[in-house]
């Protein structure tokens, strides 16, 4: 059960790190970079990543100005991939917020998101324990992110593309980054590989179940809460669980469906999606994929001794059962 | 004096990296993101940074595995800058080959950019040698060129920059990644600090007469040799060392000139640009300024051993006489 007294730990620590991503020394020259690095350190954002990291290495006793300086850095290193996918993929808006390329250009958001990317590596060589191991889980973490990226964009518009070739791209495009927060929180904990990897594991099905469930925000989600605006992936051409899921059950359907709704307005197209996902059972079936990989995760978590895994247990059904 | 016997061994190291580069183990899919990066490994380059780190590391009796390691990496994080300048810049070719945005589009070269400084990273994170220290360099270097390319950025079509802030500007750009080079090779020599940021310096200096050369070739070079079109900096309004010169030696009979050589062709104007900084005597100028450094390089070298430095010796000389 996720109590209260749990939901005030979590909200502390994000009000912690938003401080210190908003009071974070920089210099204040060149503007060209620092201005748009400063304005991405201030958006919004769950902070799950070092909420992950810090809750592990403190099941573990890791040292706290350890997981301070690895928590940033992998917040750091997500919103550098963020950065960089909203000027690929022309989103124009994250957590409510003008994307960086939007509000500058794109010369700006590439070099903003570089510097932001080299600002995580400085801070992650910062760490006390295991800081050599931890340097290298971050870099094959990053790789991975870009190669989840890059079967994201050769997938677009790409009708062919079945449900194992979408796991196997959610699973590097954001369960890899999850993976490795959690691993790295075992890391300075100075914990063995076998305990790191499990961790690693609970990270990666964490991470698979919430694209799942982010897949499913972007038709069924509230546009205030989510900060963006709905369907932009599926305008997009985007792999998302219901349209694999759609095509798998009834490709000729799907593809009716989707010629259909392709030539409305986005707000009638929405109500007609949310429809067919409903009645054709997708949305359940999806939500019950997500479900296994929750269940699969807090399988994981038993690896952690019994008396230090509730802020776990609780992080997991808390992702489980968040709207947005 | 440059021996043959130099010139061969440069030319030895230089085949070793591309050999390197070229058989690097990558995996085969995401295609979209190994195939560009394949062929950003396959481009011609001088090679000039691993020579450097392979050259000083030598020098104190570094392992040669890891001036190997660290070669790549030096090597993979300036393509990466590179790769992202490229866009930014929007140049359209790059020695001699076409640039990733222009052969596939800017979300390939974005992302390719990406993981290849991923790749980097996780090389420079192999040396056996205070691989912590390497690895903090590394990315302060990256944070000082990605703050480099920002002024470059900043100071495009600003007729106020004065010389100081060119040197800035060039000092980040292109003379802290050689810098850190030549740091690197003394890093993996084990050597202490004081020897390490002598050869900071050294690099800093040769780097900054690099560059110098570099912005007179852009206008004084040979299309052919040089691997891409001249005169391109100067019509993105790039600051560069032979205008800002002219600003600053006649700034209304400078700006004369340029407004009258812009209205014509490429070839036409470069004729007049060329006759205009060679009888005002700024070329002359410019290239003291880099003989200066030069100079300034060649006296860094007397912290190496005597017996030991003749290789950088040369290496200066060679850098200071090329013709591309």
């Amino acid at each position: 059960m996720v109590t209260d007294t749990f939901l005030n730990h979590i909200e502390e620590l994000r009000n912690k790190f938003n401080r210190q991503l908003n009071n974070f020394p920089l210099d204040s020259e060149p503007k060209y970079i620092y201005d748009p690095i400063r304005y991405i350190m201030a958006g919004k954002g769950k902070r799950l990543r070092p909420i992950i990291v810090n809750l592990i290495g403190t099941a573990y006793k890791a040292n706290s100005e350890d997981l301070l300086n690895a928590g940033l850095a992998v917040e750091l290193l997500h919103n550098f991939t963020l950065v960089h996918d909203d000027i690929m993929d022309q989103d124009s808006i994250r957590h409510g917020k003008a994307t960086v390329h939007t509000k500058w250009d794109e010369s700006t958001a590439i070099l903003a998101g570089d510097g932001i990317y080299a600002i995580a590596q400085i801070l992650i060589t910062k760490v006390s324990v295991n800081p050599l191991k931890a340097v290298h889980a971050f870099n094959k973490a990053t790789l991975y992110v870009c190669e989840g990226q890059a079967y994201d964009k050769e997938f677009e518009h790409n009708t062919k593309v079945v449900f194992d070739q979408y796991l196997k791209m959610i699973k590097k495009k954001t369960g890899w980054l999850i993976g490795f927060c959690a691993e790295l929180g075992g890391i300075l904990g100075n914990q063995p590989d076998e305990i790191i990897n499990e961790l690693r594991s609970y990270g990666l099905n964490l991470g698979i179940a919430f694209q799942i469930q982010d897949d499913i925000f972007e038709i069924f989600g509230n546009p205030k809460s989510m900060g963006k605006s709905l369907g932009s992936d599926l305008i997009a051409g985007k792999q998302t669980i219901l349209t694999v899921l759609a095509r798998q059950n009834n490709a000729s359907n799907w593809q009716k469906m989707w010629d259909s709704v392709n030539q409305k307005e986005i707000d009638e197209a929405l109500i007609e999606l949310r429809n067919y996902f409903e009645t054709t059972g997708i949305l359940e079936e999806a939500k019950l994929i997500a479900q296994n990989y929750t269940e699969a995760a807090q399988k994981n978590l038993n690896i952690i001794p019994k008396d230090n895994r509730a802020h776990l247990e609780q992080l997991t059904e808390y992702v489980w059962k968040r709207k947005k």
